[in-house]
């Protein structure tokens, strides 16, 4: 059993993580951190929490441990993990701080130089169904998004076998709110959202050079996609519909059996029956992600649709997944049972 | 003033009319008619009209009217239509009977012999915006699908003026649930849908074909096109994002001002200023349409976002507006007012 | 026709006004400001305004005008209504400023020592369904709560006629979260109050005396009320749900007939056919109130029900037939139609 | 370990009890049955089950088990129990059949003879913070309602201590949708719930003899409850606000300590801090209750609030609390773990 930290165990990924480190058979001890509520009782932020006495750290005073999660802004993770690794603290980031492998593409979409270049080598991404092996017993995991999970689930096993074309990929993305996070916006103002659906970060979301890095490597040649992310009025999930033409001779069956081939031994990965489509809440609480897909065969395009719980396999879950692979435990650890319905 | 009859009065498309009918200042008389519920008093089955008295006829029963809304599932109003034509009632159809020109594409589509093929050509396609002309003073109209408004006054000028390349038209289409009507169904249960949101209809939803048509038409060449439509789980409204590559020396000023150019004197179509993306809540309860563009330097790809309330601009909104320029009243009479915000 | 203004026009109360009197066909001219975003254009504001050129003045300089809607937190009208009243301007103030007689418990409620309390007994209760003939060529009309408007219409009539028992009234009351405002906070988080429902103000919500004040004035006695409101996962609309023991001898019937006699004449207020029970829907959008109730016999318990939209006769829509009232066009003019449904 | 049996299992409270069995670590085989879609796979009606291979039995081929969950229909289970009692099936009934200890109120509520009056004697009423040690081991247990367990959570405490007045006790009750299960309806239609807020059942609901029952015998007298149940736009949850008088001389504190007295050792009923009101969202998919009240000191009325998750503490929770308190294991067996948030 281990020692395992969350730093941002206050916001929406970190409480997740909190309640499935909770329930982790292995983890024996829990550290929680945050800047801005140290010093008070986790239950105090989270009543439903009532009971547990989990406490609170300042954000600074990270305690040995086995394993940290940080689950913070953008840039703050990067400035302290070389201390962290130097501790031998294998650190999983729920941030974007090493998820893209050029720093010169970080600072372009995130405006921020980055702070430890030199780590960006050290780092893996930790999308498991893809880089399981790669990702077994390193120190530096950086956690995917929400957005390129879903994305490359569906897309990688089909690029990298070269069955679509990429010459206009278009990925039309839609996430419940939970994505935004805790902090309060008239944005994510319930009497603005609720009934109401809008497009946001057209042609400029952040996550776009992240599903790009990934494809590219995938198909074996540098890709652009069209990255649409929309906000659906619910709080949890995350489904993506995926368009691109198929490459000369390839049809419907092909597609399928390359992803049957891909997932056949996947637990979290679910190939749908021929017909029914994912529904977000397939995903609801669970790690789980659910594909389909067909080919038009009046326009010769092929239909992708993916989906996940944003805040689990897009987030908190798929980060006990890394923690599971990078100890050695075995993968699901923590992570059983279905989605919570309806 | 005239007389106005409204048949499946009690659907949502139905009790929208009422709504607008009840309000428009030249419309005299309203008679409601209903298979379901004729004999009832219309409170009966919509409680918060309570106190207006309004009856509701058996079906069969049309007396001599001005003009004839029929919001009836497809197949029952062409059936009929020549008899009321017949009697010089105007015929306003706000299902699928006369929106496609080809009896056999009708057919292939919707599994049904098209029951009057002889008065397809007689009919004409009504959205104002673009067939005005066309509209004025005609007796039988084909009120436009909901998902085919929105994505029609986004796409055909663009295609019009040749700026498109229509290889790969994507377009990706998410609706509130009232757009599946008041039939109860697993479906549109409400424990299903709440914090769910899903794909249906891949690849074979019936408005597809009403798209290429009016699209083809535009474009001066067939053209297909991918259209996915989504649940999302709200009431009202509806978003369509639209993938196009531009053609070559196209940038988005250009798209921008052909819009603009078109636009300009419509009162219910908005260009909104750059940078401001459509939100479904900008047009519910009204017959305001909102669009916006973008070109992604990156991927030479023009993304359009246009949304509508589909009950209004979608289906009732659009027939009054289709009343008013048959019968030769100003367009916007019965339908002025914004959005109910929040 | 008159020149109308609106203090606090960008808040949802605000809003709404503006989407009322912009239709309102005696309003010649309407002028807006607000203390945060005067200088913008409304539809800076409120894209779905697109078009119509609406400026926003700055808070400070209201120009002279026949009548002033102030929609503005507690406290900043009665400092200013004296000046507006000097000037011969028509004041209704949609806050709580005037709606209290006692000085003193506005203090202790709200607590701020009153700005003018001189003003006080100038001010007339204006809610027209109970105090018309009061209202009616007054200058300064304190615009009710949503709450107590609610709650009033069900109660005043059965207290003044001496139905009721008084000893233990409980007033259960339910909200949409546009109640709260625009302002955002942890509390109107969409992540936080989707799928959630909860009860807040305890025992201390600040329409407590004020349900109380008119409810005594309508007994003839002193009496209190258990008042608790909760917050209903849905933007607009209020329901109120009352228990009271009926006094000896008395049955529903007489309960009825005791509203029926009240609101026989009543446009806005509908008593709902026997075994209908109102939904907060039938409100939505509209100025009208839907009442029902029962007597258990088991308990002996009346059991009242009422709902309102919030932002219509629960503020906007109420305030404008205030205006109406006084200034002496007919009290429905720019407030007719249905609810939007659904 | 063990073999375990749900009759009903494609309701929503049998596909939580299956979500809840599967994870439980003492049941090593489950079988489910439904009436509607037996010989089909469980993933066909519920495709998040995907991959797990669960099929579904006809209803009436009940194999041996060691426990069977009944989430049937009332009158099903009645007629049907004997035999499996006498096959030494414990059997748990999630239905009404067996709640009420008279054959004659509940045929007057149910308009249902009794199938098996002779039963009523020997069944157990599975509240288990309340009657913990009557359900040790017996055969045949009737696990309450929601309304009744939220409500009598949160009261019999207080009234078996002689805290309140009973005379006229208000029980407002608020619910999620799911309660009404899976059968479609109008009044469950997506579009009809949504954004709208009502009561229902208003001084007729069937759970209202079940919480007089109980909580006539904490107290010690037959007392009457005014029971008003609402429905929530939302899927799951419930919240309860409660009204009554205290009795002479007793205060807050008295109540707050009565409750933590019974409550200080359960490790699913949170008493929260002082000032921190329940909210559904804290129970959401677990087993937990949260309670809270105050004493108005203007009314002297005490007021309640008590949350669970309908289909958790609810029903299905519940159910697998009361098996493993007959069986003997752990109370909280296969039950652990916090709500999901947000």
């Amino acid at each position: 059993t281990m020692r395992v930290g969350v730093l941002g165990a206050t916001g929406y990924a970190g409480q997740e993580l909190v309640r499935l480190l909770r329930r982790h058979e292995e983890v024996a001890e829990l550290v929680l951190s945050s800047s801005s509520v140290a010093g008070q009782g986790y239950e105090e932020v989270y009543p439903h929490w009532n009971g547990q006495n989990i406490g609170i750290l300042q954000d600074e005073d990270v305690p040995d441990l086995d394993v940290l999660f940080c689950a913070l802004p953008h840039g703050l993770t990067a400035s302290r993990a070389r201390g962290f690794l130097d501790r031998k603290i294998k650190v999983i980031d729920l941030g974007a701080d090493f998820r893209l492998n050029s720093a010169q593409v970080y600072e372009e979409w995130y405006k921020l130089k980055h702070p430890d270049v030199d780590l960006l080598g050290q780092a893996v991404y930790g999308l498991p169904e893809l880089y399981r092996e790669k990702i077994k017993g390193q120190s530096l995991i950086a956690n995917p998004g929400c957005y390129p999970t879903a994305t490359l689930l569906a897309l990688v096993p089909l690029l990298k076998e070269q069955l679509l074309q990429t010459e206009m990929l278009v990925i039309d993305a839609k996430s419940g709110v939970s994505g935004a996070g805790r902090g309060v916006s008239l944005g994510n103002h319930f009497s603005e959202v609720n009934e109401n659906f809008k497009a946001y970060g057209v042609a400029s979301h952040r996550h776009t050079p992240e599903i790009e890095q990934e494809l590219s490597r995938a198909a074996g040649q540098p890709l652009t996609v069209s990255f649409t992310p929309h906000l659906v009025p619910m709080t949890r999930g995350m489904l993506i519909t995926i368009y691109a033409k198929v490459k000369e001779g390839i049809n419907e069956a092909d597609l399928r059996n390359c992803w049957l081939k891909h997932y056949a031994s996947e637990q979290f990965v679910h190939l749908l029956p021929q017909g029914t489509w994912p529904q977000t809440k397939f995903s609801s609480g669970s790690n789980h992600a659910f594909l389909q897909l067909t080919v038009d065969r009046r326009t010769g395009n092929a239909v992708i649709v993916s989906t996940i719980d944003n805040l689990m396999k897009g987030a908190a879950g798929q980060a006990v997944q890394n923690m599971n692979l990078v100890v050695g435990w075995p993968e699901e650890l923590g992570l059983s049972g279905t989605a919570l319905w309806p």
